[in-house]
């Protein structure tokens, strides 16, 4: 009924996300503006001018090649030794070191290094789960070669295809320092901040604020991973809607913090 | 019209954030179930059944009485020694000791501590911003005594209000080893784990997961931390709705990495 208010309907959520339900299995070469467009349709939702698609690392690296055969990896001799200290498998090692600029802890199970992305991970975010198995061979995934072009190449591609301008982050769950239990972070952005500067905003007494900048593509990554499930869900793709955010450009490197700045390495 | 499915209308997200406006300044004393409802109503939301209510650490503290007066704090010796080596206000350094139990870093400007609470913390969590001024004095506000108790606080005072069963999370934006940026974290639970274990879940081919546990609280924590905003908006309380979750008795604690299994500190 136009012109009455219906005080029964309550208004709309401040932010909405939505799981793309049913993304096939994606192989090398798939193109996931298409999946995506595939997902939507089934999902029967739009994407929007200002929507935020999160997508799984996982995903885009699948789409991009980055699945390597462990048998086909030939460990060096210091992956050799430092697999042996570690208890892990030379090949990951291999893998491990030449995806990393920097080893900074290691002990048995666990190499935490600075992956090449500038990203601090245990085992450079190498994954051998959800990785089909060509005949029983072992396979693992490496992160994106350039994850913030993935993302800026997906954003292209939904513009062209939907005629939306739509922001794009990538995530990847990760373990901390100081905490239990993995988090979404974001390891490639286009369109969206991965920092937002609240610095010249004043707290509610007019004061400057103390804490200044929120890491807004980590929370929106954080956000999204709720949905997205990362066992035998396949939801790797989801639509999140009602973040403020200035369309600039941006990269996921904005949240590195330098290591002459980090007292944690 | 019943009976008819409109394919115009997508099917509900699946996650879904309020955040509640118009929360009036809180005092010490106040109840924040009154405060809560009154927010509700002002906002035509009702809670409902498995939702998740998150609520700023900063308006607990504040109707807890947790906020101090800087000029009726007398530092110790060893906190006025501290304060010169760090460049700080020696009756923030007194309080910040005394709300820790370590001092993991320190630099000029920079105070790291594990937190009473066993959190890793700048300034133990201390904040300066937002609190209202009495005549012109500076007051700081303490993290609560004990936020597990004051979720499970809540959430018995919107079961007996409400008549409905939601989880209580208290987060707070924090810093982080290795990334820039403040993000939401869990600083207290009730009814909603938070750790989720992935363990017992095959992935997509049957293999036991590799990541096993996410840290469902602090995702929760962070996605409602993008509508709650930091600065002029007064939005310290959100409605978090679809997060699947076991309703079980619960900690914050539960998020720490023991001190023993952390190569970061």
């Amino acid at each position: 009924m136009p012109g009455r208010i219906d005080n029964s309907v309550p208004p709309p959520a401040d932010l909405s996300i939505i799981g793309l339900r049913g993304v096939p299995e994606i192989e090398a070469g798939d193109n996931l503006v298409q999946v995506i467009a595939a997902a939507l349709t089934a999902t029967r939702y739009e994407i929007k001018d200002g929507d935020v698609l999160v997508v799984a690392q996982k995903i885009v690296s699948k789409a991009e090649g980055r699945s390597v055969l462990l048998d086909e990896v030939k460990p060096s001799s210091a992956a050799e030794t430092l697999a042996e200290e570690v208890e892990k498998d030379p090949r990951l090692v291999e893998l491990i070191l030449s995806e990393s600029s920097e080893v900074l802890r290691k002990r048995p199970g666990v190499l935490v290094v600075v992956h090449r992305l500038g990203i601090v991970l245990a085992n450079a975010g190498i994954d051998a789960s959800n990785v089909r198995d060509a005949g029983h061979q072992e396979r693992v995934l490496l992160l994106p070669e350039d994850p913030d072009q993935s993302c800026a190449k997906l954003r292209a591609g939904i513009r062209e295809r939907f005629g939306v301008d739509a922001a794009v982050v990538m995530n990847d769950s990760v373990g901390r320092a100081w905490r239990l239990g993995t988090v979404g972070i974001a390891i490639g952005v286009s369109g969206l901040p991965g920092l937002v500067d609240l610095r010249k905003r004043p707290d509610l007494y007019g004061r400057p604020l103390q804490v200044s900048e929120t890491a807004l593509a980590d929370e929106v990554a954080a956000a999204a991973s709720l949905v997205m499930g990362q066992a035998d869900e396949a939801c790797p793709i989801a639509l999140v809607r009602g973040v403020p955010y200035d369309r600039r450009e941006a990269s996921a490197r904005e949240l590195l913090r330098p290591a002459n700045l980090d007292l944690f390495r």
